[in-house]
């Protein structure tokens, strides 16, 4: 998606470990009229999988999934990553490394949000390594949910996710991939 | 506002704790066509006071502030409970009380997305005893920009955070302001 990718071209930051710093309109400060338009853009290239459901991770999956689940009409669940009280002492929850925060971290879902025979469009920020994703596909398949299709704002196709997920068996799509990133270099291209 | 009232009768879910449990359209589960007609209404509410940023914590407050951003036009910052390695060392912090985790948690924000001369409409789900946006309000003077109005999807006027909140001196607008409830019943009205 060009408009995404010649963002990252312009505001991303490569930081020493490896991360593309997006806090200036996707993690900390969001634009809302870029996130709508890829909500518009997922829904788009997933509308004709039927999912009843999208589903995400806090904090960072939240504006892309909300836009993604406006323009398909259907509700949007986020994993949290602590059980807050008003939530039953009976949860599905899977453990996750978390790249930014340099720890495993909880994803949980209420089972009163997912259940069997829902259909789960997964909608996350990146897909690196693929262990978030991965992650809220265990809890999707725990509720038995079925994962119909996966999407990632911004995809570091180095870093090997796509092919974590290929078991899946779903389609996974991605609006801006980056197939190289060096300290002063981005580089667009098709995942492999 | 009409529909969020009856959302709130037909789905709210009154907790021993006082707490008024609303996960299935804003906090886990999130009715993202609902959330697009809060903003809406915000931006109408709030238009003519040329804000030029919303405010707004994680995690709850992401989907209203979000919508309410994308129809004035204007980037959304939501403050953070932990600094992610992306952040600088240098940030705006705050600790406020959250009722939800019952125990106090930081506001975080960075410089770089929220600078002086700003104008900043908060919005945030609940007005409750009205510390969150009280810790927002700290946050945003901090970092030296004015605060123009602040909007709420929930308010408990009987928790009395709009009293809290008076002295800012700026609108405050809930769009559905309850002001009694027990455990079996939701009174709405004005706020005193």
């Amino acid at each position: 998606m060009k408009l995404l990718e010649e963002r990252i071209l312009a505001e991303g930051q490569i930081m020493e470990n490896g991360i593309l710093k997006v806090d200036g309109f996707v993690n900390h400060q969001v634009d809302p009229i870029l996130m709508d338009a890829c909500g518009r853009e997922f829904a788009g290239i997933f509308a004709h999988l039927g999912a009843t459901k999208v589903l995400t991770a806090e904090i960072s999956g939240i504006a892309p999934a909300l836009t993604t689940a406006l323009h398909l009409g259907i509700p949007v669940v986020y994993a949290r990553k602590t059980k807050p009280i008003t939530m039953p002492d009976q949860v599905y929850l899977t453990l996750a490394p978390s790249h930014t925060k340099g720890r495993m971290v909880e994803l949980i879902i209420s089972p009163e949000y997912l259940s069997g025979g829902e259909k789960v469009l997964i909608i996350d920020d990146f897909l690196a390594s693929g262990a978030t994703i991965l992650g809220l596909v265990r809890l999707a398949e725990a509720a038995g949910a079925k994962v119909v299709g996966i999407g990632a704002l911004i995809e570091k196709s180095f870093e090997g996710g796509r092919n974590v997920l290929k078991p899946v068996g779903v389609p996974i799509k991605s609006l801006a991939c980056i197939t190289e990133m060096t300290a002063d270099k981005i580089v667009f291209g098709n995942p492999a």
